[in-house]
């Protein structure tokens, strides 16, 4: 008999009516004979609204008063689904918080699930309902697992349940070749491995969470992502030993969550990187891409490298308050960049990818301004006026335009 | 240094600018010295949208399902009051829960509140929000004490920490002699007794609920009934002894809440009235009032007794189902009946309190269907039509009226 856990998104039981086609879904899994544990998010809008009032009775809110006031959200959705499902004549029950997490409010991260009794209550035929997104912290407090958390918990309890899959319910039906709003000719794949899905998601797909897709890697989690609102089977995430026919490229990934700024004649001499990095380090601001570039007087060099978009004000201003210890001659923030990825395991064992990738933009005039690889991946920096003409050709130079 | 339980209501605390407005006035008391805890009701409006989705999600609720998700709403209030105290620089921590009932759900009952760290906290300066209505049941459950719940939750609160009062901030600010709304004249009480309280209460004065104010008379817990949108002190609801001059008539409260059913005719032998009541009893009816009159012929009775007027249409289909056994001649019922009743501690020791009313209500013209009378209370069912006019000439009868 197969263990289920099914994740139910917050514009899946954006309303009653739909809570209550989620029970119906619920209702498939257990006539089937599975046992069946759901996880949900709040109701679309619901946590926006609680999290505007905190906004406006304190900017400096606690932490966890916050996260006592967000997570009420789906602790009602979770209540309401478990009605749902009494109603249709389900033996079912709601659960507050059997997951144990670390004491950082706001994005505490899971660190076990007493999940005995839940098990037992599922081999019984119980649905148990789970509120997503939330945990204990070591005090006995309400914590949160940050936004999007709600995936992250359906792969822990998963984990936990040692469960055959985790369904993780979305208002798309799966995952694409690329963005199917771009590119017309995307596809769905039917299967794609935790490491692409992982490139994917932090390369700028928002399907899946990245924390969850990597927690599904460690405990080897089944994940299928597939949509509430249709009956089709969406794609699974898994080993790569399940795949069969490996491709070379999988997927196509942007992001216009990304910014560049470029440091112009900084002198070339040692320490010079690590008086620029360190300071934004220090300020929690994340920088990715980098590339080095000698100017042409030979004596300094350029320094490009990109941060997120939301951190460039505070990235430009960090570096200007140091700018006479490292002693650079300009300072240029660009916000319209996007960044491009490419991604497949077979690159580990296909040589030419980049390449292919090179030429195809150059073919079409497009300016790589950053490049940046990894086993599985390769990205680059364009401007984000070219972001659907790179998009389109690179899904067609690889092969991955549907058929017809 | 006073240690005091402060509850704020839903209307208290309906947005953002009212709970910041209720942080400032726990201020105040946090800045005179005072322990302060806080009791709270979820934001005006927010209960009534969770109860209105339970029962769109299902007819026939789960009680167990119905708590988890009604108690999200005060659990958001109790965040974001401690958000606003803490804005406002004040110590604040919010609570889940410290509070064991029984197993009922949807009308539990408090059990034992474990205060300790709670109290500990309260020592050092700390002021704690709990989340009023609702408690944790004998399996870890939430559980919900039945709408009002919140003055329950605050006064036991009050008496586990041994509080010296428990303002209980409303949209009144205090206890009338009767409904100002209808006498110009009403005056506000400086101070009231429990056990008056008590029969204002369940007399139909929505002031304060009653089992809140029967735990406070349990506990001698100091109650202040006082409004949240002025700064005029309220009413205190206090033991006999702290009142020094004893009114004899304190108060008239009135209840639209009643209807009448006459059962005519009945058979004069014995069992009879355990043949009319046993049935309602086991429906779960309750009978308030209740007037035997034998009828011209001598040989049956007619029979008149009041219900709580939800209650009539199931009282009759009740009472017809029986009618074979009971054997009575004919069934009247009459929803248009108001219960008034005079209430003072004073009536104890000074006899013709009752035979005032009934005078003052005779000279009037109004009609008395049926009368009970309790130690410090007598009430009498008429046409709802001289609701007014009675509680007017009551009012001015018994020196209630306002000077000026």
């Amino acid at each position: 008999m197969a263990r289920i856990v099914q994740k139910f998104g917050g514009t899946s039981v954006a309303d009653v009516e739909r809570i209550k086609k989620v029970a119906q879904r619920v209702k498939c899994e257990v006539d089937c004979g599975s046992e069946v544990a759901v996880v949900v998010s709040a109701m679309a809008g619901a946590t926006n609204q609680l999290i505007a009032w905190t906004r406006e009775t304190s900017l400096l809110h606690d932490a966890r008063e916050y996260d006592v006031v967000i997570s009420a959200g789906e602790q009602v959705t979770a209540g309401l689904l478990a009605l749902a499902l009494q109603d249709l004549g389900i033996d079912a029950r709601s659960w507050q918080i059997p997951i144990a997490t670390d004491g950082v409010h706001g994005k505490a991260r899971i660190e076990s699930i007493d999940a005995a009794e839940f098990r037992r209550r599922l081999a019984q035929g119980q649905v148990g309902v789970v509120a997503g997104f939330q945990g204990i912290g070591p005090r006995g407090r309400i914590t949160t697992l940050g936004r999007g958390g709600s995936d992250t918990s359906a792969v822990a309890l998963a984990a936990a349940l040692e469960a055959d899959r985790c369904d993780i319910f979305t208002d798309v039906d799966g995952v694409y070749t690329t963005d199917p709003r771009i590119v017309a000719k995307a596809r769905k794949l039917d299967r794609i491995t935790y490491e692409e899905m992982l490139e994917m998601a932090s390369q700028g797909a928002k399907v899946l969470q990245t924390r969850s897709v990597e927690m599904a890697m460690n405990h080897r989690v089944r994940v299928q992502v597939l949509s509430s609102f249709s009956d089709t089977p969406g794609t699974l995430v898994v080993d790569e030993d399940e795949i069969v026919e490996k491709r070379v490229v999988s997927g196509i990934a942007y992001s216009r969550d990304e910014a560049k700024i470029t440091v112009q004649g900084v002198p070339d001499r040692p320490g010079v990187a690590a008086a620029i990095f360190g300071p934004l380090a220090d300020d929690a601001i994340n920088v990715d891409m980098i590339v080095q570039s000698a100017s042409e007087d030979g004596r300094t060099a350029d320094l490009t490298f990109t941060v997120a978009r939301a951190d460039l004000d505070r990235a430009v201003s960090v570096l200007e308050k140091g700018r006479k210890g490292i002693g650079f001659a300009a300072l240029k923030p660009d916000p319209n960049v996007v960044k491009v990825s490419v991604i497949g395991i077979g690159m580990r064992s296909h040589a030419g990818v980049a390449k292919q990738m090179f030429q195809t933009l150059a073919d079409k005039g497009i300016n790589i301004q950053v490049i940046s690889t990894s086993e599985i991946k390769v990205s680059v920096l364009i401007a984000a006026e070219y972001t659907e003409l790179a998009l389109r050709a690179l899904h067609t130079a690889y092969g991955l335009d549907a058929a017809g």
